[in-house]
């Protein structure tokens, strides 16, 4: 099965296994799916300069509405000529909406139909996003692709709040897409409700009567045990077009991956590889290593003897060591170059793997090792 | 003129200015001189990577025997292959002897002409270190030119200790020069002194007594104003010989570098330019700037427009200041290419117009714009 579909996803192999191989074609390029979008919260990926993302494979990159709103301003990222050009990132660019760190990192003065009341965490003063602002917001930064503004709702409030938060995510979606202008930007609508397969059935029901040109999946990253957000994406992906991309928010550990790409998702963002590698976490086909362990100091051993990275095909572990164990800057660019780089060719392992007809054979194999 | 030296040094052109035009050929390869080093203290320089320093035409950097021999620890480096392949560089290193370090970085219990007992600044340990320790460990090493091992005296010292100190730093020296094998590694001397002319010509002539590759003028970082410094490098240099490469020590700004390179100095180091990137200060050829400041947050300029830096050919300043004040990781590294690169710049039109016979032309130049 191979077939266009309209604003620019193209699924170009399904297989039995649930895991989909599509393409998804914006103003800034075309991304090969299932995807891994490294998060570049601030207008930079932290310590992994724009020709390294180009060299690791970064296909697009995620940037985040609620900060740039903060800090130095949308306006001002306009006045710079958009997102693009600030941060010098030619590639597509997805903004998060700000719904998520709304909720999570400020503090919430006044949640209404009408929007959220917050104080900004740098200074306390006060703001109000609606739809309609983050439109304007992520039509200002200029992303290829603008998240709706939806409400991340505690997963364990009860259920007449679930109820009415979903609720109020659908009116915000219905304005959000009223209110958005910009032919050049993809709108991709985002399906809360907790861990309730009533609301997530609901909520999909709702979001997706909404033509957008993507469906994300939202609050799923907020720390319940893998078997739950499994058992959620389960009862969401069913109610979810085949043909518009899909996007579990937030997402990004190998096992979490595997498993929803098996599950029909598309698209993957999620702040691990970088934060762990500025806390000397690292990737490796056996899985996670604490490089700043005294094991480490005399391996000659590259972190991943498989990984073409810039760091795997130049430095040591024992250099490695070295550097975090001095707290040096230069140890979290390597590191970070190094974790995204084992993400981006893991979503390019499981490319091949779905076109070839053996996702659930890779993924066997994947594991065999990785723990 | 334009003679052959023995020992790799070349002198091309000098000029009545005073400024010299050289080439030092080293076992990694060929520097030409004046030059500035990029510091990469712990095997690292901080935030720069390999390619990144040739890209801005960094010749030759300068790690740290005392750092090293701490951390992770000379032997350690050895089994790794040498300095170089344990951090990747290959083009020249030069490694300070650990003297000035053993004196403004550690607690010092004893000195005597044995050699210095100090305690480590990072758990305390006790260690020794003479100067046939300081060979063992640069010849473990292996960077292309070790300095010998001296002692950096308080210049306010009195002047019997100043006489003392001299004279330990003599004799070390010819210690040193003893017990060095390596026929690939070249050594230099240092000249101390203190602030003082009569002991400035008396480490002179004593060091150059010993047929050392380049000669260095030691002591004259540590916080002095700027006549003294000049001051005690005019009367040091010409008790030096002109067929050797003179490095004076740990000194970097613009002012103290056209003032020795007019002076006769050769080769020059300094944390500055890395450190003051990671406080935000950052070199325009029209002076430093502090680039968090309010003033630059719309400005769609590079840092220098003349500059052709990764970071000047596509950033901004509004965007580093962006960066900056939201204290990203991505800004110290954007900001230290920037100011090596600044340097290294200098440098080569430093070189340049001694070639053309017009450095004092440009210096005067320089200065109209730099302040």
């Amino acid at each position: 099965m191979c077939f266009q579909i309209e604003n620019g996803f193209e699924l170009l192999n399904g297989e039995k296994s649930g895991a989909r191989r599509g393409r998804l074609t914006t103003t800034h390029g075309t991304i090969e799916t299932p995807v891994f979008m490294p998060v570049g919260t601030s207008a930079n990926v932290k310590g992994v300069l724009p020709d390294r993302l180009l060299q690791l494979e970064a296909q697009i990159i995620l940037s985040n509405t609620f900060h740039l709103y903060l800090r130095p301003g949308h306006d001002r990222v306009k006045s710079f000529g958009g997102l693009h050009a600030f941060m010098n990132w030619k590639r597509p660019i997805l903004t998060d909406s700000g719904g998520f760190q709304v909720f999570s990192l400020s503090r919430i003065n006044k949640i209404s139909d009408e929007g959220v009341e917050f104080s900004s965490p740098i200074d306390g003063s006060k703001h109000f996003f609606t739809p309609e602002k983050t439109v304007e917001i992520q039509e200002a930064l200029g992303s290829d692709i603008a998240m709706v503004f939806d409400e991340c709702a505690d997963p364990n409030a009860d259920e007449s709040y679930i109820r009415e938060s979903v609720n109020r995510t659908f009116k915000w979606a219905k304005q959000f897409k009223q209110a958005h202008t910009r032919p050049d930007q993809m709108v991709f609508g985002i399906i809360q409700g907790g861990t309730s397969e009533y609301f997530r059935k609901e909520s999909a029901r709702q979001i997706t009567s909404i033509p957008f040109d993507g469906y994300a999946i939202g609050g799923l990253s907020v720390g319940e045990p893998f078997d739950i957000t499994i058992g959620t994406l389960e009862v969401t992906t069913p109610h979810m077009p085949v043909d518009k991309p899909r996007y579990l928010m937030g997402v990004g550990t190998p096992e979490m991956i595997f498993n929803s790409v098996e599950r029909g998702v598309d698209m993957f963002d999620c702040v691990l590889p970088t934060r762990s590698a500025r806390h000397a976490t690292l990737y490796t086909r056996e899985g996670k290593i604490r490089i700043k362990g005294a094991r480490y100091k005399d391996d000659p051993n590259p972190v991943d003897e498989q990984c073409d990275c810039y760091t795997c095909q130049r430095f040591s572990r024992g250099y490695l060591n070295h550097l975090y164990n001095k707290k040096e800057i230069t140890a979290m660019i390597l590191g970070s170059i190094h974790n995204l780089r084992f993400l981006t060719k893991m979503m390019g392992d499981i490319r091949k793997s779905i076109e070839e007809g053996r996702f659930r054979e890779f993924k066997e194999q994947f594991f065999s090792l990785y723990r």
